[in-house]
């Protein structure tokens, strides 16, 4: 039988992972890369069909690496997905709560806790992956160690929950990008993603965005990143509602062309519930 | 004498020192605090007069703490500063360069130094402070180890430059808000920030920059940031040339009014060269 596979970042039991399972169901084989630069380089090589990162968080806000990683890719956006984040403190069987003194995870994750561990004063460390912290202090065997990741992770590395939903606000949620070679045909309930750079004249940002206003097409989201090279010059990333075939964007970007210095559509993708 | 007191974040030797010292001068008296939080509390209650804020990196982007204390604040950015960064590679005196296993450093330093740290191949760990990694090295005798910050540091600490320079784009930069409680009056070349929330209509955020349009202000940045507690809603500041009490941004103001459910003024000053 043929198995698809997908990349995501982190270890086994991460986030990722999690959401890659939710958006191709749970027969594909998931790959691990230590970092997202990987994950893009292992869907661009063939090596996987495709890959799953994370785009934005609804406390954290943007993943600024992935929005950096889609200007230089030729990856097409082929879905989004937005997945519920509970959090919980995990350490080593036996553990109880009061023995902690650190807490290991990723900066967005220990971000997301903030009020939590600051009212238990924890000692807090930087990891580059919520799984890989609990694996990290279950092989090294650590006391007086914690780390925070999803329930799944303590149940794959067979770890106790010591405190579940430790997240500040409830309405915790990423959004995700399964990413791979092949333009997605429309459904009638689509997105598109673009980055684009304006000319470095006044006005220029509200010129661009009038090209879709003008076509009364919604935009979901804006996100600026610095060029590069270029201090106080900026790409902007666009999301709107609509398919890239569809008319009305194709005359927008039409009309975006002569206002911009850089354009290039990311994807047109069904939109997530 | 009296002396200014002036709040930062990180440790004694920090860019953000350094930017204090650049914007208010010598002789005043600079107030480490561990966490950008502090250093607006500090300034809030009286503590200091002013308190010294990274804003925006050119390479890694807005510092988007940041952006989330000053939407809550009622302090005023009262200037703004450019600050070229220059990263050095400090160790211990007598340690060498061959001898480095492991880089500590801010997270936003070690993005700034990727492709340097991926030659090297060193095992990387985040610290919340760039200055205060190199106080750390020393303090604990680490060998083998090594930490990301300005030469200052290494001066002030004792420690020992192995490389100088070492961030992967010579072009960069960080911007800082000087932070105090009163407004600062017109000098005919001066920029506004503000915050606002748009109304949950398609074509809300264009209708607001359309406001600045009209009267031919020139934008100079946008940003968005979630809302905590509303998934997917987002709140956008906005930096643009001119003074509020100037006529033409007075207008845009009363315009933007009604297309805009939440609106702050964060503040008028004077444009960094």
């Amino acid at each position: 039988m043929y198995q698809l596979r997908v990349a995501f970042q982190g270890e086994v039991g991460a986030y990722s992972e999690e959401a890659a399972h939710q958006f191709f169901g749970p027969s594909i084989e998931t790959v691990p890369y230590k970092d997202l630069s990987e994950v893009f380089r292992a869907a661009e090589k063939g090596e996987v069909e495709f890959a799953i990162v994370p785009i934005e968080n609804s406390l954290e806000g943007s993943v600024t690496q992935t929005f950096d990683l889609l200007l230089d890719s030729d990856l097409k956006i082929c879905g989004e997905l937005k997945l519920r984040i509970v959090h919980c403190l995990i350490a080593a069987q036996g553990t109880d709560l009061h023995s902690i003194e650190t807490v290991y995870s990723h900066p967005q994750a220990l971000g997301q806790c903030r009020k939590f561990l600051e009212n238990l004063k924890y000692k807090i460390i930087s990891t580059y992956d919520t799984a890989g912290s609990v694996m990290y202090i279950k092989e090294k065997n650590l006391i007086g160690a914690a780390s925070i990741a999803s329930e799944r992770a303590a149940e794959i590395y067979d770890m106790k929950v010591l405190a579940k939903g430790i997240e500040d606000d409830p309405n915790n949620f990423t959004r995700f990008f399964a990413l791979g070679k092949q333009d997605v045909t429309p459904t009638g309930r689509d997105k598109t993603s673009i980055i684009f750079t304006t000319k470095h004249v006044p006005g220029a940002l509200f010129k661009a965005l009038e090209a879709f206003a003008i076509k009364k097409i919604n935009l979901t989201k804006i996100e600026s990143r610095p060029i590069k090279g270029m201090p106080w010059e900026y790409n902007f990333y666009l999301d709107f509602e609509g398919h890239r075939t569809e008319k009305k964007c194709q005359e927008a970007f039409e009309h975006f062309k002569d206002i911009t210095v850089f354009f290039k559509i990311l994807g047109s993708y069904p939109k997530a519930e």
